[in-house]
């Protein structure tokens, strides 16, 4: 009894933790983050600079003192986890990009875009896993079987879709970013739904049979998590507009559309779907239906915290990768042989490049054939700059690596040591060097007359206002008059969407929309006038 | 290799998640979350319900329905973390309310506050722990040394502030909120400051010196923990006002002002302070400086953000209260001997009445002595009520009580399992019983003549419009009239305040406001205009 209570007080020194070094951890973690945040902001003019990059960059100094004090011993305070990442981070990240995303855009190039991100996934993943098997069998890297191959494959096809938003202007180029990021968004559950194939099916004999059912399982997955969030989505807009009329509150619509949104995540999870997809859905949903049956301080709340969420998740990711890079255990392996750990790096990358380059082009010439109107087409400049933007690689490809060639965050086997410090590498390399040169890149391939006053300059910041003029700029416009109320009228694109045949499922779509959708689910427009419902404008009791 | 490689793949069966189970439980506890917002919403014009009872209800319901369903072997899904609690949950809760309080009130009333938060828990702690010593040794409940009465006392001391912010409104009965919300925080902090030295200070033999050594500890804490919140909420707004001028951006203000809040509570659990004094500090400061710096946009978003992630986090407490209640590992010992557990919890319950009559009426008489005006003092009706709201005992009690009677979760002996089955008895009795009838009771001995018109009761709703429109309509206000801008004017308690002596003090504090503090840390009425600052109303551009 008395050993029994002596171990407890001495286990729990303090009551509110029970391990001190988890709170300075904590302390340091939080402290770096409100200085990603300020220096984020102090270099918020440089052309070369984004937040990524900072946030990577204060990770990896941070990590080299802590390897500096601490002897060489250790570089990192918190081990990379794939939960905290897959289950907290990226779930605030993709459903806000789905939340602010232009839809119309989206929808307009749904075919471009599923056509990149699951045909160029597959391919780009081929190509790696065949070029890896070709150059790396020849190298003394210790054994890996074909399951290992195809997972490098699955791992180094996954493009990092955070990055790309910061790196990309909604504003300024709308076509790139919607295709970049969608392709994004549908690579992510490519490159998940393949990895859980490549670790479940039985890989010693690929034959028809289980390509085709590769195939009915990945359509099963798109469209189920498609539904799964689509469905979310409505049913927190009927909820909201049924329960809500005439009294509302807006802290319980701000909780329960966040949380609803996080439901439709781990629902997915649940039923073993993919929760990057669904969440992605329910964003785009509840942007088009759930937002407008609020109360305006809703609106204005959803908006921007949902915003700053993400933001926060992306500079944590960041800021996690470059402190978990310089962890010495993984380099211990590597460092008997740095000329075999370059030569890998190296190889991975040019399959990379390789990889992308063999999809994106000749689908590019596809998706134009296509098309009719010139406006429409990709030309090769923008093609040239779809190929640059996804050739980061981030925390997807991480979260993978880490799951395949570690076990419990340790890595035993040389070949894993060798393919984690691979991976390390080539997120560190092209986040960092492809992502400093994206901006100039795009400044010099496609000079936009964009930058008229200064009022313009603050609102293309890449990261508020976005979020911040144009849905609230939009709301302003005629309801009736766009799929999604995001894209502030383009004469050009306008006219380009008369000549093409998207138009005609477009109008059907706007038609059931305004009959039957809108009426039950509200919606721009569709939220009659009652006192003290979110239509209602008083500026006495709404803000000042 | 192999066998290592298929262990991996037997071991993640799903890439995203290691354990299916936790997300089938996540998936339980967020639907759950939503149904007690919808539930709470529909209940919101009860004159008996609240949204803790109904979590906690609900919780009950759902431990029942899963221990019929696991057939008796489990009845939680989440087993009570005190990490989770304290360094996840009860942060933005104390936060919010330092950041939604009225500081006028609560600065006027500070001694009342002090009073009631320290001497009244200590003459609280040491009548529990008498109480129990004297009637537990008789009783057949095994051995419990003087350190398990003295924390018997410290964990029965501990009021729940969380179900109170519920209870009392802050606009109706200003007074009382102030008091028993003021007093709630301190007394958290007491609290745990006892618990703390009980579970470090030797207690075989308690003399003068050990009392000395306790006091001003409890003193140093008391300062320490202020100042670092200061501290932190000043440096927050200095760096707004500074950087951020001229060009600002919602998300970067938004998520500087959440981490730098998050940021002081660590900071003081890093330096063993108190996070909960810090934090709310912190909140008061963020609300009077820094809120005042930052854009119309983050104005409303941190407002209603911060509301929202309270609201969400106390309801998460309660539903997890609820859930963990029914833990059949505890009540195993306990149903041996159901008359010594309920004999025990009706002691406790008994002590705890006593031991908060003890305090509150007498220091009522004192704070009354000092008083002049005779609407400043506490009536014996209100002081009735001040002893009811501070029955009721939460979370921070369960923590408490799991830290001191547990081991990682479990309770291998008699007497421990019969603490910890008599704190959830007297948390779910007090939290129920004397929350239903808190609100009749308040209608009944304080009728107030408060409800005007269907706006005002919308805006007296307990959980949003406190945090929507007062703050907000303060703001129209002239800058240099008050101390918080949160009060709106009230003739009768000007007056009071007038023929107290606290007026000098908040003249000289005014003062020095207004020639020091303002023009450095930005607050209402000096942040100058430029184009593009928050003090800019240009509503094409700010919303709509």
């Amino acid at each position: 009894m008395e050993a029994y209570m002596s171990s407890i007080g001495s286990k729990l020194q303090m009551l509110t933790t029970s391990d001190h070094a988890s709170v300075v951890s904590m302390n340091l973690f939080v402290a770096l983050l409100c200085a990603c945040i300020v220096i984020g902001h102090l270099l918020e003019e440089s052309r070369w600079m984004n937040e990524s990059i900072i946030a990577l960059i204060i990770g990896l100094c941070t990590g080299v003192v802590i390897l500096l004090i601490s002897g060489g011993r250790s570089s990192h305070l918190l081990v990379f986890s794939e939960d905290l990442f897959f289950i907290y981070l990226l779930p605030p990240i993709i459903f806000n990009a789905g939340f602010q995303v232009k839809k119309k855009q989206f929808f307009r190039n749904f075919m471009t875009i599923m056509l990149f991100g699951a045909v160029g996934t597959l391919i780009s993943c081929s190509i790696i896993s065949l070029g890896a098997m070709q150059f790396f069998k020849k190298m003394d890297i210790g054994p890996l079987d074909i399951g290992d191959y195809l997972a490098i494959g699955a791992i180094f096809a996954a493009t990092d879709s955070v990055c790309t938003l910061q790196i990309l202007n909604q504003d300024e180029t709308p076509l790139l970013y919607s295709l970049v990021f969608g392709e994004g968004v549908v690579n992510d559950a490519t490159s998940v739904v393949l990895f859980n194939a490549i670790q479940n099916f039985d890989l010693t004999n690929i034959n028809a049979t289980i390509a085709w059912d590769f195939f009915r399982n990945f359509i099963y997955l798109f469209v189920a998590s498609t539904l799964l969030g689509v469905l979310t989505g409505l049913i927190s807009a009927y909820i909201i507009r049924k329960l809500y009329f005439g009294r509302h509150s807006t802290d319980r619509e701000v909780a329960l559309m966040m949380l609803m949104a996080y439901l439709s995540y781990m629902l997915a999870e649940l039923f073993y779907l993919s929760g990057i997809l669904t969440v992605f859905f329910c964003g785009i949903v509840m942007s088009h239906y759930t937002w407008h049956n609020v109360t305006e301080s809703s609106r204005v709340t959803t908006k921007h915290a949902f915003a700053t969420l993400s933001f926060v998740a992306e500079t944590f990711i960041f800021l996690y990768v470059g402190m978990d890079a310089l962890d010495i255990e993984k380099w211990r392996f590597v460092s008997d042989s740095p000329g075999t750990s370059v030569a890998v790096s190296s190889i991975l990358l040019g399959l990379v490049m390789v990889g992308r380059a063999a999809f994106v082009f000749p689908l590019s010439f596809l998706s134009n054939l296509a098309k009719k109107s010139p406006n429409e087409k990709i030309s090769f400049k923008q093609q040239f700059i779809i190929w640059w933007a996804g050739l980061m690689r981030g925390a997807v490809s991480m979260a993978l690596a880490y799951n395949r060639f570690t076990s419990a965050g340790h890595t035993h086997l040389r070949a894993n040591a060798i393919m984690i410090t691979s991976t390390i590498t080539i997120v560190l390399f092209s986040t960092v060097l492809f992502g400093l040169m994206t901006k100039p890149l795009i400044k010099i391939l496609l000079p936009h007359p964009k930058h008229q006053s200064r009022s313009m300059t603050i609102s293309s910041d890449p990261t508020t206002p976005k979020s911040f003029t144009v849905p609230l700029l939009g709301e302003a416009q005629d309801s009736l008059d766009d799929l999604g109320g995001q894209d502030i009228g383009r004469p050009s694109s306008i006219r380009a969407l008369l000549t093409t045949p998207t138009h005609t499922v477009h109008r059907y779509w706007r038609k059931f929309d305004n009959a039957f959708m809108r009426p039950l689910f509200g919606g721009r427009g569709f939220v009659p006038f009652v006192p003290g419902s979110p239509t209602e404008r008083n500026p006495q009791n709404q803000w000042q």
